[in-house]
């Protein structure tokens, strides 16, 4: 083990629940939980075997803190690979403090945000990009995200890498080992099975980095603009597609989830909407504003739906074309979706014209819930979902991108050097930066800076 | 088992945290989650012993939906008394719900609030009071609301009612025996000692009749009401009041709890402060129905708070003066603390002249923090945590007290019975009634309305 100390955080979501959960990870987390445990059949804590389960209390000099249940976990067997306790007590927010209080004054510190699992790494419990992917899939809210980081969590990221990385270093200690026969001329690391190599790491490396689009969406959501103004249905129609969504929620009492009204799951893929003014040609100065940042939004989305009401395309329906055109002038490769809202109050005829006079028109009414269903197979139909669908690898880490994409820099070097001939004690240089980065992402490379941004972001008592 | 279905719940605190549990109790716990868990040893999840835990997958199909680790309970050796699995997921909300799902699709019904404890009650692994005190645990959220629970769900309150009930069946045995032989006019129940039982009885009761004032006051706080007008400093003497008592809170991260604004823990005493507008003399009809509002709350409140600055002193001492003698002359008995805030400003002379022209003025700087210890002390003064500090058994529940007030009527019948000679088969009744009064509160004597009443204020999970 590598540390000495003793940590202590409640493990549970914060806030009352019927159970709460107080872990302890360290040499000593048994016998320190031991001295302040009194189990109902007076067994000792520490002569346990490991993955046991003992009733008792926690009792603080002759005050009694609560009945609970002592989970043992002993080194190596554990989640960190130290000796770790977990007291399951009543989940009141008092009875969650004073036991972790009586631990704070008795042997144990507060653990660091992700320290658990940063111990669970450094133990050799798992590699750098697993660790990560326990914090993706702790804040996974859909199908997509949570496989995601299921896969990666399990190793299918890391284990692709490791294997490149391993091959790519037989070839590094080979052509290490040119140099020291140098005078001699001779080849150890066979040219064309080396080039194949790099061709193969080459493509494995485009994909993974063309993979990060998608596992940055999904991870994300998908940036939606809606472009429309106050009254043609916005929010009957976020309504309209949200509450279907719901409905497999609400049958479950007691996990309630925090909505963001704007966000919406189709098919396991989040769309984040952002709603924006409409564009409608102004001389005012103020609204000038609102349209420039109309169009910003729309640049960062990925998809934009221009929603107008039918009544509009009716009165106004010159108007309209200019609009729809200017915007397909603009944004010639974004997707685009234009739809006629309250269709429902149009008859026969008038529907007729208005889908002979627009082309692509996406009719609808969020009110009766025409074209609902149309819609988010619409959405659904712009993301490529082709790579998740095949249980490929798919990159979802900002700094496993950037690592990537200068690895891939590295082969590039390595590659033209292959061809051009280059003298092997410069393409060895190229070499070891490539298996470098590599490392960086599995954690064979790795700094305490580095190890202290990725786990800041963890929540304490992981 | 009493059941032949089998309930589930997220046991710990909704929203997102490191680590989240699922429980599922009933007859098939541990076969039907044997069907999802695919434990990394493969081992058999019935084939483990109670109280054990185990690393493993539960998958759905071919899904991985999350690496777990699994508690398994048995029959009878569990919470619940029936076979129990915990399964501690990661803390994400979409994995809670996607276990949840899973086992609601494959023969688990949802549990309804306070389930867990409900069926723990029917297989006799607690009394009604034990189960009750759960609950009051789980909410208790300062020393003394946690202390009575803790003693009741230990048993100090059922133990202490059990034994009288007990004492008490054997005389109304004996008497009801008596009425067997009526005409022989025999007396099997000594008159003499069961005297001395009601007599008993009747001390003890009256006993924990009483303490429900103080068990109400420590469950729910002592309502403080606080008279004093808008620019007193009223708020900055709840922060100097707050502070202190947070400092200890905030040395936890991670543990953040919901604060509301105008309650504090005193020594471990809840007090709630009301706060209120001045009562200043006025011809207006919107101000004088809002004096009328204050002096409601100052009846409600248990200790009255009058916050004047030592400006006012100053400048209004004649009017400040009418408006003290008028609430002492209205609540001659409500303990009543009158506050010179601000007394910073005020030079030496200044200070000497307001004590002598005021008594029993508690002088307080709330800016500086002079008197604000002083204050802490005054308020606890007028509690009587005698009965708390002695650990003597404490009535917090109002059914409870109810139960009590109903036996106690009846023993009172009983003892007039007694005196006045009262023949055996009336007395008989009476008794009877006690005896059903004293079995509600521990819940030999219970109906499925009384249940559902008292295990819907559960939360779900418990």
């Amino acid at each position: 083990m590598i540390y000495k100390d003793n940590i202590v955080a409640l493990a549970t979501a914060s806030g009352a629940g019927a159970v709460a959960i107080v872990r302890i990870s360290g040499p000593d987390a048994i016998t320190i939980c031991s001295d302040f445990f009194k189990s109902i059949s007076n067994k000792k804590l520490e002569k346990q075997k490991t993955h046991t389960i003992h009733l008792g209390h926690i009792i603080d000099g002759n005050r009694t803190i609560d009945e609970v249940l002592v989970s043992v976990f002993k080194d190596p067997n554990s989640y960190t690979g130290e000796n770790v306790v977990e007291i399951s007590c009543h989940g009141s927010i008092y009875i969650q403090q004073e036991i972790i209080q009586l631990f704070l004054r008795n042997g144990c510190r507060m653990a660091n945000a992700g320290e658990f699992t940063l111990r669970a790494f450094l133990n050799g419990k798992l590699d750098l990009s697993q660790a990560e992917a326990v914090a993706d899939l702790i804040a996974s809210d859909n199908e997509a995200s949570h496989q995601i980081a299921m896969q990666q969590m399990r190793g299918g990221f890391s284990s692709e890498i490791a294997k490149l990385r391993e091959e790519l270093l037989n070839f590094a200690s080979l052509i290490e080992l040119e140099l020291d026969f140098a005078e001699e001329d001779v080849e150890f690391a066979d040219r064309t099975q080396f080039k194949s190599l790099v061709e193969r790491i080459t493509f494995v490396l485009k994909r993974l980095i063309d993979s990060f689009a998608v596992g940055n969406v999904i991870k994300n959501g998908i940036p939606v603009a809606i472009v429309g103004e106050p009254n043609v249905g916005k929010s009957t129609l976020l309504n309209a597609l949200l509450n279907e969504e719901r409905a497999i929620v609400s049958d479950i009492a007691g996990t309630t989830r925090d909505t963001i009204e704007d966000e919406l799951v189709i098919e396991g893929i989040g769309f984040r909407f952002i709603d924006t003014a409409g564009i409608r040609e102004t001389k005012d100065v103020v609204e000038s504003i609102g349209i420039k940042k109309t169009f910003e939004k729309m640049e960062q989305a990925q998809v934009v739906v221009l929603l107008f009401s039918a009544e509009e395309f009716k009165t106004e329906s010159q108007r309209l074309k200019v609009e729809i055109e200017k915007i397909k002038n603009r944004f010639p490769l974004k997707p685009l979706i234009i739809i006629a809202n309250k269709i429902d109050i149009l008859n026969a005829s008038e529907l007729d014209k208005l889908t002979s006079d627009f082309q692509d028109l996406h009719l609808l009414s969020a009110k009766t819930g025409v074209g609902v269903e149309e819609l988010k197979n619409k959405l659904i139909s712009f993301v490529n979902t082709g790579a998740l669908r095949n249980n490929e690898t798919i990159v979802t880490n900002t700094r496993h991108y950037d690592s990537l994409l200068k690895a891939f820099e590295d082969i590039q070097k390595v590659k033209y050097g292959l061809e051009s001939g280059l003298s092997g004690d410069l393409m060895a240089i190229d070499i070891r930066q490539a298996l470098y980065h590599f490392g960086e992402i599995t954690g064979e490379i790795t700094s305490d800076d580095l190890l202290g941004n990725i786990f800041a972001n963890f929540c304490i008592g992981k």
